[in-house]
């Protein structure tokens, strides 16, 4: 399988971290997001993600599954060992909500459309657009660790003592907020897991740096 | 079950539309999000969810599960009938990449905390917002409709001629795009569909106009 990357896109890392996990054989091939003013957006790519969003998994049939969490959840189907979500549905249910926290309620508004709209459209200060993203950063951050500081389920990782879908789509949040300097000084429960995860070769050879196109 | 949710909240009408299509009994309670300064972020709605966000699904245990789609995704897995995700691996992952564009790609820029941060904070104006708000709606819009159109898999719902968690996102959707006059003439797959839907009485006793609480 070929999957569509591109090495900064935290979407993406997501899913590099999932395929690691699995142990998947796969090929990726990065969608430059800011040279040739975004190669997401041009017809070749658009052909394959109408949305023009990275990531985007093409299987040996030519099948395309786009949507980060839909491909990791696609995976967890089709190769489930090892898994990726718990087996018991209420289990599955907190895993699953940790992960749309980050990717419904965190993550869009930092995204680089979302960012670049702020600067072109509404000619926001560079200093004001750096508030704007710690501040969703933070606000979810700081609720999050407030929801597995509270849960007995919360282990070495966000879900017991191995990896899951919470954990892929942690680590590249992680990621993002210290790149624009976030304060985490409250969140020592997710600065944990983060460090436990990026300890596992899996999360190591995912990260963004590590990838042949790295700049 | 206890379903805390808002009447016009577009993640908390997702939900209503899957607990009708499962006929599943529950008690709706308001969490009200304008008055007393949003009350989704007082201490005892905190408690359920420190997120402070809306919907919020508490079984008769008191088991509690956030986030709209973790919400449905665990609805479809204690109670399999009718379906809300097709039994093939391929198709719940299209299924659910449609979910996930609607509630990653559209919904979160136009969430109400999010509008209120432009205009208080960046100062944006009335206009400038609402432009905001249609371009993330007409952009993601337009990107489903040209990957419903050119499925295969599409019917007289997004997947098929059963309603799944694809159609419990699009509706809501559909309406707050509506609400604020976005231009959806280039879009009528997505209106057909939403037509379909509002035509079964489960979709119909989901509208925000129809719960107890509106205004």
């Amino acid at each position: 399988m070929k999957v569509y990357h591109y090495f900064r896109s935290s979407a993406s890392y997501r899913v590099r971290i999932a395929l690691n996990l699995k142990n998947l054989p796969h090929e990726l091939e990065q969608i430059h997001l800011i040279k040739q003013g975004g190669e997401q957006l041009q017809a070749a790519f658009r052909a394959i993600n109408p949305d023009g969003l990275v990531p985007a998994l093409v299987d040996d049939d030519g099948h395309i599954v786009t949507q980060s969490l839909a491909i990791i959840e696609y995976l967890d189907e089709i190769h489930p060992t090892p898994p990726l979500l718990p087996a018991n549905a209420l289990d599955r249910a907190h895993v699953r909500a940790i992960a749309l926290q980050i990717a419904c309620d965190i993550h869009p508004l930092n995204n680089l459309r979302v960012l670049r709209y702020l600067t072109n459209d509404l000619k926001v200060e560079e200093e004001a657009k750096n508030t704007w993203y710690r501040h969703w950063c933070e606000q979810g951050l700081a609720a999050l660790e407030t929801t597995l500081n509270k849960d007995a389920r919360t282990g070495k990782f966000c879900f017991g003592d191995t990896p899951t879908l919470a954990d892929c789509c942690l680590v590249p949040q992680i990621y993002n907020a210290k790149r624009l300097k976030s304060d985490l000084s409250g969140m020592p429960t997710l600065l944990r897991i983060n460090e436990a995860c990026l300890a596992l070769p899996e999360f190591a050879r995912a990260v963004p740096e590590a990838q042949a196109e790295a700049e």
